[in-house]
C-alpha cells in the first residue's frame, strides 16, 4: 500500500481553495473544518490512505471498521466566490518522512483540481488560552487579508509543526500560495472555542457566512466537561498527558 | 530481503476463509488459532518472512534456529463448508509501515488462493477479564452472524491495533469481507481462557466442531501459574511489563 | 519530495572549497559559517530540501514561513586563493539514513561545481569550555596545515557525530579531501566565542582575512546572557536540556 | 549511499568459511574474531559500508577519520582445511530493516566467494559470567561438531539478537549452513575471557591452532580494570549502562 488518494466521485471546481483541518493540538483544526463541512453541507468526493497513518482501524458505533484516512469534501459556492475543497480526517502521518509524503500527496491532488490557494487551520498553545487567532503565510498579501479578517501576524520563532505547517512550506514548489490560521488554546482538551475563533476569521477571509449555533452548543458542553474535570482535580493530569509530543501514541480523543 | 511468502506446497482450496492469529495482547489470537491448527490437523503450506519482523532468530529445544515468520496452514473441510487458511506466527511487524506491508502481503497471498473472507482473532483488555467476545467488521451481515454465534458488537472508540485491525481495514481495497473477534482478557499473561471464549464463537461462526479438552488443560495450568504469581506478590509487576506498548521490545512470552 | 538541491543561480567557481556549518552542538558551526557568509558578503545560489528535515515550517519576523533547508552561498576570492562554497541552514536530518542521504546530496552538488576539498565546522564539549580548536581529517597534509593554523589534532575515541562527521567520511568515495575543525565549548548555550576560535583557525587555513568586530559583540551579549542565567540559578536546568541527544526534538534556539 | 561491499583486492578462496564478529554484547565476538585476524595474519580484502551504520565518523590516534564499516579479511589455510573469510567492524546496523539489509549484503558477498558455511560469534549474559560456550545452528551435524569442540547446546527461548542471529536465519534462503557460538559473560565490560572461551571452541571446530598469549594479557588487564572499578564502587552503575538496549546510543567502548 502506498500513500494515495482514492476518488469517489469526479468533480469540477471553480478556482477552488483547499482548507485543511486534520487532527492536531486540541483538535482545533479538526473541529473547525469538520464544522465547516457540516455547516456548508459539503460532499465527500475522495479519501486519502497511507501506510504512514497509524496501524490500527477505527470502530464506529455500529461495530463497523475502517482504516484511518483523510477525507476530501467539496463545496460549490452558490455566489461568485471560490469553491472549497475541505480536508479532514483521523490522523496525521506518524513519521518524519511520512509527513512530507502525505503533505505532498495532498497538494498534488489539490492541484489536479485547480487549487492555487491553501488554508491550513490549527491551534497554538498559550497558558491563558485566550481567543487570539494568529496567521503565517507564504504571501504578504494573504497576511494582509487575514489581518483584515481579524487575525494577528504570528510571532516569529516557534515553528508550525505537522501537516498544517508542511502544506504551507511545500506550496512554494508548486506555484501555490498558502496561509495558516492558528487559534489560541490551552491545548489539553478538544477546544471548540478556539475552533470557533478560527472559523470566524476563516469565514471572513473566504467571504462566506457560517451559522455557529451548533458549535456554541459544543463549546458549552466542553466548558462543562472542563469544569467537572477541574472539580475532581485531575485536570493537571490530563494536561500532562495531552502535552506529550505527537511522536508517541495519540491521546484517545484524537481518533 | 523483502516481505514475501515462501510457498512450501501447492494447494487448491474451496471458497477458503483466512483466519489470522499472530501474537498480540495476552497471546489470545495466537493461542486460539494455534489450537485450531492442532485440533483440525491443519497442514503448513507457506511461510511469510519480512525485514520488519524483529532482527533476531529463535532457538528451539534442540538448538536449531530460525527467523521469526508467519506460517500459513490449510485445512480441507470434509463437509460442505469452506476450507480454511490459518495464519499463525512468531511476531508482528515492528514499524508502522512494516505493519501495512505485512498485512498487504498476507491479503495478496490469501486472495491468490481465492479467499474472500477474513477472520482475525485477538484480545481486548478489561480490568475484570470477563468472558465476553466482541466483534467488529467491514460488513453488517458478518456482524449479525457473529452475534448469533455468541459475540457482542464492539463498543466504538478504542481502535483495533496491529495486524488484526489492519487486515480488516485493508480488505476494503481488495473486494473482501472481514470480521475481528476479540476475547476479553486482563492482558498481563498469556490467556488460554480468553482464547477458548473466542474459539467457541469462531467455531460456531465457521460451523465446525472443536474439541476443547487440551485447551482446558492449558487453562488450568495458566490459572495455577497466575495464582502462584499472585502469592509471591509480583503479579502487579508483571502486569506493568505486559502493559508496555508493542512499540518496545516484546515481552518474552510472545516469542 | 526527495532530498534535492534547488539552484537559484548558475555560478562558476575556481577550485572551490566547501565549508559546512549546519546547526549542531552549541551552534558553533552554524555561528561560524553564518558569520563568514556575512563578513565576506557571500551570495546565496542554491537551497537544499529534504523530507528528512523536521516536519515543520519556520516563521520569520514578518509572519512569512518556509521549510527548514540548507543554504549554499558562494564567494569569489578576489585574490589568487580558492573560491568558497558555504553551507549553512536550519537543521540536520532527523534519521540515521537521512543523515547519509543529505550528506551524500551535499557532496554530489559540491562536486558538480568542482569542489575537491571540504571543511566542516562544529563544536566539541568539555567541562571547562576552553578555547581550543581540534581537527580531524581524511588527509595527513590537511592536518599539518590545520595545526600550523592553530588547531590541535583531535584525540582519538570520541566519534564526530552528524553531518560534520559524515561529510568527512563520505569524501573518501568521491575523490575529495576533508577536514573538520571543532571548537571547545561547554555546549549548553549558543557559543559565539567557540565560533570565533574556530573561525580564527579557519581563516588562517583559507588564507583570508575576517573582521571579528560584530562577532565580538555577539560574544559579549552571550556572556551577559549566561551570567544572568547563572544568577537566577537555572543555568543547570538549561544545561540538562541542551545536553539531550539530537534524536529528540531540537532545543528552540536551533531553529 | 547504499549498503555495499567495496572490494580492495580480488581473492580466490578454497571452500571458505565465513566467521563473523561484529561488536555486540561485551564485545565478545569483536574481540574473538579480531584476535583471530591478528593471530592468523589475515589480510583485509573488502569493506562494507551502509547508511544503516551510525551517522558519525571515527577518529584514530593520528587524527585521521573514517566511516564506521565492516571489514572482510581472508586467510589462506596452509593445510588441507578450508580458507577463512573473517568479518569484523565498528558497528551493527541501527534499525530493524538495516539489520536485515546488512546481513543479506554480507551473505551475498560471502556466497560470491563460494562460502557455504557461516560461523557467528558473540556473547550471552548470565549473572555468574561463567566460562560456558553455547551453540545454536541451522544444522544438526554442525551442532554435533560444536559439542565435540567443547560447546553446549543453547537452551531454547531467548532469541539471538542482531547480526550474529540474522546471518544464521538468512542462510536458510541461500543454501548455506550456519552456527553461532556464544560465550558466557556478565556483559557489562569488554570481556576478553569470554572471547578466549569462544575462540577455543572455534579453533577446534575449524581445526586450526591459535596462540592465546596476547589474549591472556588482555584478560589480565581487563581483570585489573574490573577490580579497580569495583573498588570505587561504580561497577553497578556501569553495569546498568551496558545493559541498555542497543536501540539507544552505543556505550563508548563499542566504537
Amino acid at each position: 500500500m502506498r500513500t494515495e488518494v482514492r476518488r469517489l466521485k469526479k468533480v469540477k471546481l471553480r478556482s477552488p481553495i483547499l482548507v485543511e483541518g486534520l487532527p492536531g493540538l486540541a483538535l482545533v483544526g479538526r473541529l473547525a473544518v469538520g464544522y465547516l463541512v457540516e455547516a456548508l453541507g459539503a460532499e465527500k468526493f475522495a479519501e486519502l490512505y497511507s501506510p504512514h497513518f497509524p496501524y490500527y482501524v477505527i470502530v464506529d458505533s455500529e461495530g463497523r471498521i475502517r482504516l484511518p484516512r483523510g477525507e476530501f469534501y467539496y463545496w460549490k459556492n452558490p455566489d461568485r466566490g471560490p469553491d472549497l475543497m475541505l480536508l479532514v480526517g483521523d490522523s496525521q502521518a506518524q513519521t518524519n518522512e511520512g509527513q512530507y509524503e502525505v503533505a505532498t500527496c495532498v497538494l498534488e491532488f489539490a492541484r489536479s483540481h485547480g487549487v492555487r490557494m491553501v488554508i491550513t487551520v490549527g491551534g497554538y498553545r498559550t497558558g491563558e488560552g485566550g481567543s487570539k487567532v494568529v496567521c503565517a503565510s507564504t504571501s504578504k498579501e494573504l497576511l494582509v487579508k487575514a489581518v483584515e479578517a481579524g487575525a494577528e501576524i504570528s510571532p516569529p520563532g516557534s515553528p508550525i509543526v505537522g501537516i498544517a505547517g508542511l502544506l504551507l512550506g511545500l506550496t512554494g514548489f508548486m506555484d501555490m500560495e498558502a496561509i495558516c490560521l492558528l487559534g489560541e488554546t490551552k491545548g489539553h482538551l478538544p477546544d471548540p472555542k478556539a475552533a470557533k475563533n478560527v472559523l470566524k476569521v476563516l469565514s471572513r477571509l473566504l467571504g462566506i457566512e457560517v451559522d455557529f449555533a451548533d458549535l456554541d452548543k459544543s463549546i458549552e458542553k466542553a466548558a462543562r466537561i472542563e469544569r467537572s474535570l477541574m472539580e475532581v482535580e485531575i485536570g493537571d493530569i490530563l494536561g500532562r498527558e495531552a502535552g506529550e509530543g505527537r511522536e508517541g501514541r495519540r491521546p484517545p480523543y484524537i481518533v
